[in-house]
């Protein structure tokens, strides 16, 4: 077979569908983020970037940067190891322990990202549980998707956020079977949040263990950053909170909380966990000091809060259509896969504003669009540029102008 | 189902067979690694670390130390997003260049981990070729398993490392089946090196994909760190070169190599690398610098060279057994997986020296051992204290002394 032409193919193929992704490189710059130089061929540009998940600007806050560049000097680069063989750095559990604490759980275990953390925690508990059965909503993340399929566990997909369809979903199984039901809290591109106590209610009916995805969440929701699930106070209710140290908390890694011995049993039959190399302990520091800040300022959150009220209200004014939503993440609609791609090459050449097109297959065709996410690093400025130049592009290729219905 | 329960009786299960893993904790010390601190209930200790991975210390060297501060203060520490929604920092991009410059490919593609790079890198090759047939050494890495076993794809194990079963298990498939071969340079725990050249021979005759993991020989051989395939002269011949970041250059992150269509092809299918935040840009620049410096310096891998020769003269002259291979890892083989846990508790309560006991399900039960990476940071005193210590250890339990046939 010639692999390289099989290769040509289909790299053609979507090309063609306009599915190609073309990375914008870009470097930040600490201290003045969201704003960064792109790097195009051999020239560079000014851009703000509108599109980050470093949703409070935490990639560059002095305590986070001071405790990197001391662990640095302190411990070195890398951890030299799994976790099993030299690996374990006084960093990671002094981390783990921080996560634990943000979400009342007994223990906490890192992974080397918030996608090995899903794959490896579900794959991990779906295959290892006799008979085990997971029901997982209809707009989970692929890496949960990918660790429910790994698993080889029979499951069933319910109704996105539809607690009805869960619960017949739920009834089909004798209270036997073990049951695993994996959702989100905010889901990343409509920045929906699910109806968490309604899910809990019924899982707890039926006996099922709950795993929740807060990737979109932690550090944003809750008075100490413990997501939603703690805004709403429900975290001891959860069997498994999943989350992430590199969105909100602005550095890397992924992790689980849950009860000493769920976690343990993670820990000892994990190959994605057992087998990587450990996170460097300067990104677990880092991780551990932006945890610290944000369980003790809500200034961050605020001001984001703000910002995104601001954006929202400034695009309504000028009926820049948005999809409603109780979160900090806001789609622009667009709808058509081609017109999204050009409206964000527009705003990148015409004015220095990055907003990466969201297109099929990371949201259904017909619903391409501009995902915008406003923090406390924008400013005024900043968001009058942004604005302004959607109006004026909306207008030049008379888009349609109006408020979507909640 | 009472879910604590079934957990607390697994983990009870693995304690009981002797596999319970109980990790230490260190604080490694920037600029005196292999010495580091232990962490024990509200105790510390003085230890020296014999079981790293960072094989040539490059995790503290100042060349990766100054270049993660800068980019640190220059960029921040996260990425803050995917490699496509704003998390391709220029670190990333020159880091590619320089990995495929290290290989001789077109191309290289980052993931966050070595384990990563190959569960996502084979099984997207596997899945998406149509009717690939994988053929898998016998003792290759979980990483690669998983990988296969996610693709889904029909595989073949064959005889570790035996090239006329190899030969035969292709040949059971026509020229028209596509046909993925994948294989380890350096096996982490016997320390033997496949036969490369063999291996391509037959691969070639069979017009099979090639894939070879590097990663315990990166930045270890070649006159750049190319690995055993740049020693060797064969790195052209070969399809898929994957490596890591964590182990001999000291940082983290995983990596494919090969033509530009392939990377482009794993690039936009892959699962796990699509849908994880980017590597911080400060750990790319990190590991550039390593690699960079690594091309150009010879004096670590000689100096490895030489400390592995010592310890292992010195463990001849006191006939304590340990695999003979030709590498830079020495299996100390004690063969019962108690005696092993001992012997290294003993090392660590009475001299400080920490080397994790290898047990079963890592090597096959009978052959538990303690697996020494000597390296260029370990001196003439940390050899003459660890021989002594095991000479002490060997006499005190009576354990077999002699030497292993090749």
């Amino acid at each position: 077979m010639d692999f390289d032409a099989f290769f040509k193919e289909q790299l053609d193929e979507i090309r063609e569908d306009g599915r190609y992704r073309v990375f914008t490189d870009i470097k930040r710059h600490r201290g003045s983020f969201p704003h960064a130089t792109r790097f195009v061929d051999d020239e560079t540009q000014a851009v703000t970037v509108w599109c980050s998940n470093d949703y409070l600007g935490m990639g560059q806050h002095p305590v986070v940067l001071e405790a990197m560049h001391n662990v640095l000097d302190e411990c070195g680069a890398g951890a030299g190891g799994t976790r099993n063989i030299s690996g374990t750095n006084h960093y990671h559990v002094e981390l783990e322990r921080e996560l634990a604490d943000l979400h009342g759980k007994e223990a906490a275990l890192l992974f080397t990202s918030g996608y090995v953390s899903n794959w490896a925690g579900l794959g991990t508990l779906a295959s290892k549980i006799p008979g085990c059965v997971v029901f997982s909503d209809a707009l989970n993340h692929a890496s949960m998707i990918e660790g429910i399929r790994h698993s080889r566990a029979p499951y069933k997909i319910w109704n996105h956020s539809d607690v009805d369809d869960l619960d017949c979903k739920l009834s089909d199984f004798g209270p036997d079977v073990p049951k695993l039901v994996a959702f989100e809290s905010v889901y990343s591109m409509d920045g929906d949040i699910a109806p968490i106590a309604e899910i809990l209610d019924v899982c707890e009916k039926h006996g099922a263990m709950t795993y929740i995805d807060e990737v979109h969440a932690v550090g944003l929701y809750g008075p100490r950053g413990g997501g939603v699930a703690e805004r709403e106070g429900l975290m001891d209710r959860i069997t498994v909170i999943e989350g992430t140290l590199g969105k909100a908390f602005g550095v890397m890694g992924g992790y689980i909380a849950g009860s000493a011995d769920l976690v343990d049993f993670v820990r000892s039959f994990a190959s994605g966990f057992i087998f990587s190399t450990a996170l460097p302990p300067a990104v677990a520091a880092g991780a551990a000091a932006s945890i610290r800040h944000l369980k003790n300022s809500d200034a961050e959150r605020e001001q984001q809060r703000e910002r995104v009220a601001e954006v929202r209200r400034k695009l309504d004014m000028l009926g820049i259509p948005h999809l409603p939503n109780p979160s900090h993440i806001i789609p622009v609609m667009v709808g058509d896969a081609k017109k999204c791609k050009m409206i964000s090459d527009w705003l990148m050449d015409n004015h220095g504003i990055y907003v990466q097109p969201i297109n099929y297959p990371t949201v259904p065709v017909g619903t391409e669009r501009l995902r915008l996410t406003p923090s406390p690093v924008h400013d005024d400025g900043d968001t009058d540029r942004l604005i302004h130049a959607l109006s004026d592009i909306w207008s030049q290729c008379e888009l349609a102008r109006g408020s979507i219905a909640a």
